[in-house]
């Protein structure tokens, strides 16, 4: 066992004075790249080395991930596979996507979480609260999609900047917290006129930088206060450092970058935050243009769904009957139906869901039974919400690639023999 | 890096060309202790050594569970501490129990998991299947609690023989595969006049013994196949090998026995297998007897909750607001509400239910905020269905601990200071 490693050049790492043995050796090999090595999975199983070494490897701070069910884009770019998302409704934390707009604080965080203290402004009574104490206050429990808003913009027919993710920077996940709405209720309510909620993350801002140009600290209409939490727990554990623990600002029905990791502060503001990944950042601007605080923030996200299987990348499907299986979200509304196209959006069938439904902020697993000839196949699917809403055919395209949730650039062409 | 370790000595772990530098290290070291080491848990968070090496190490096969949530009862018998529920209604898989009657076979039958076969007899076109065929007849999603029969056999005011579980032989978890009442119509229904459905294990029988003796075959009556599931994924990963993958029976509502692992048959009988896990095992014998078939078999499970927290194992809790969580479950009943006692049963407050409804068989987790002035207190919880059975004060005594869902046995001591 050598004791030259790759652990002491990872920041988000943490507190030297724990790191021993095996988790310094296990996460530097991991760092390292396995290369002809297999390693033992989340689930316990040993996967061949071919299986685990496709790609780049693992980066160290998330080395606990299931290296089979990911694609490792950049070190804070992580999609999950279309293979992995298997037909449970939840997306376990091992296949969960990762985007980090700053480096994870170091993990001496979530040495004691119920420490971890957040200030609340913009109420009658504004206080610095501590995990613990939040604790005491309120419990809810929602499951949510959360989605990267740039999810699918590697599907927009044109080219757009940034990682071009297609539909694996989403999972379905269960997030346990207070809700915002009692926390508020218990320090006197909001002050009258404020029209935003502003979260502010606890990354820590690199040197030399201005901290307006890369801090995250995003703005959000009041509204979305309704049902959002400061929660502590995601799929019944303590919140993973890089998911946002020890505590994370959940907006359901937002794209992720609105559920402000490592919450360190939430404001309710008369103005959108000047941060630049609000004022210029994530607007929907339109191509070649930058962004400007006249553009549409990226908040709610829209109606969407895809087909997880069959899909190309599994190869030649056998001619038969086949169970065409995906998953289908409102955004902020939940669902009523979805629909899938053999034919390219020609025609439709109504497909049925399976599984339990956890709530309007939570996608449902979908399946039709459909018997193949051999063909060429372009398959689709198509949700609609509760208010009637339909899944658009085609996106805005925009700078940033965001909000792509067109049935069209989603639909997959299959070889079925 | 050393050679030597203790891979080699576990037979369950697999096939030897898979064995390589990091699994082999990383698993010697879990198998062997972690005494004085740090590690880090699937959530990918390091852990001070002092919580990851309390009680015996995990062994091998399970080395992949969240050391800190686990409670080593034997190398067969995993317990969930109570502290590690946390309040998402799910139970992820590193910290579900373990509780296997024989050693799992070995890691060789997930190689290939699609290439798993189960017979299927006691229809009109007896068959056997490939996992890979069942994925193409049906798809079903199920939130269940799995509850070892013996979940809280360390409660009854009798000790009995077995491990003495207190709650955390339970987990709830999201299953999904195909329905066996879909597999059943594919093959012609049913013969007539079959009562029992029937499953049997893949476990590996010990040389030298009578495989009756020990295989795990169990048969529960035909109305419980409604709902039951040949299942390939758990909480949305493939099935771990130690929890029944590649494919496992789910008999939703009943205890986890019934719930065959690495099923290979799968029968309609006319009568209940003769072998000694269901002739004699699992029966609720008067205590001091043995079991024998005129007792009544461990099938469904009564509507039974608990309180995770406070607990007196997290010490003295502070005067004040305090929040009283658990879980409640209805066996093969939705549930309908819960009550919370502070006074040993004296009287009750109606708890609310937090978080998604994942259906009938699943748990919900519920709350309720109380004022706690200093003093001794019994905090108890009781649950009720929506047919209107009331969980019970106490639970008939027997011979294997079985199916304790007593309310006053679940009470817990706390003290308020």
């Amino acid at each position: 066992m050598t004791k030259h490693n790759r652990i002491s050049s990872e920041p988000t790492l943490g507190n030297p004075s724990r790191r021993h043995l095996l988790t310094g050796s296990a996460v530097a090999l991991a760092a390292g790249g396995l290369a002809g090595l297999s390693r033992t999975t989340f689930a316990g199983e040993v996967e061949p080395a071919a299986k685990a070494v496709a790609g780049k490897p693992l980066p160290a701070y998330v080395a606990w991930k299931d290296p089979a069910s990911m694609i490792v884009h950049t070190s804070s770019t992580l999609e999950t596979k279309r293979s992995a998302f298997g037909t449970s409704v939840i997306t376990p934390a091992e296949q969960l996507y990762i985007r980090n707009n700053l480096p994870a604080p170091d993990a001496s965080i979530i040495a004691d979480r119920d420490a971890w203290e957040v200030r609340i402004e913009g109420v009658a009574k504004p206080s610095t609260l501590s995990l613990k104490q939040l604790k005491g206050i309120g419990l809810e429990t929602t499951a949510m999609v959360l989605q990267c808003s740039g999810n699918g913009r590697g599907l927009f027919p044109t080219k757009a900047s940034g990682t071009a993710w297609a539909v694996g920077a989403a999972g379905c996940v269960v997030w346990s917290g207070v809700p915002v709405r009692d926390l508020v209720a218990a320090l006197g309510g909001v002050t009258d006129g404020m029209v935003y909620m502003t979260g502010s993350g606890g990354e820590k801002i690199p040197e030399g930088l201005d901290p307006k140009s890369v801090m995250v600290e995003r703005s959000v209409p009041l509204k979305a206060m309704g049902d959002a939490l400061l929660a502590w727990e995601m799929n019944g554990a303590p919140i993973p450092l890089a998911h946002g623990g020890p505590l994370r600002l959940i907006v359901p029905g937002y794209t992720g970058v609105n559920n402000i990791k490592y919450i360190k502060r939430l404001a309710f503001t008369l103005e959108q935050t000047d941060a630049a990944i609000q004022k210029t950042g994530y607007r929907l601007s339109p191509p070649g243009q930058k962004g400007d605080p006249s553009q549409p923030s990226v908040w709610e996200m829209a109606a969407k769904s895809w087909i997880n299987s069959p899909a190309p990348e599994a190869g030649v499907v056998a001619a038969g009957q086949t169970l065409i299986k995906g998953v289908a979200f409102g955004g902020v509304n939940a669902v009523k139906g979805v629909e899938v196209s053999i034919d390219g959006g020609e025609s439709w069938q109504a497909a049925k869901f399976v599984g339990p439904d956890l709530g309007r902020y939570a996608w449902r697993q979908f399946v039709l039974s459909v018997k193949l000839a051999p063909g060429s196949y372009t398959i689709a699917s198509r949700v609609t919400d509760v208010l009637g809403n339909q899944q658009a055919e085609r996106s805005v395209e925009n700078t940033g690639g965001y909000n792509n949730a067109s049935w069209r650039d989603h639909a997959l062409k299959i070889t079925v023999a």
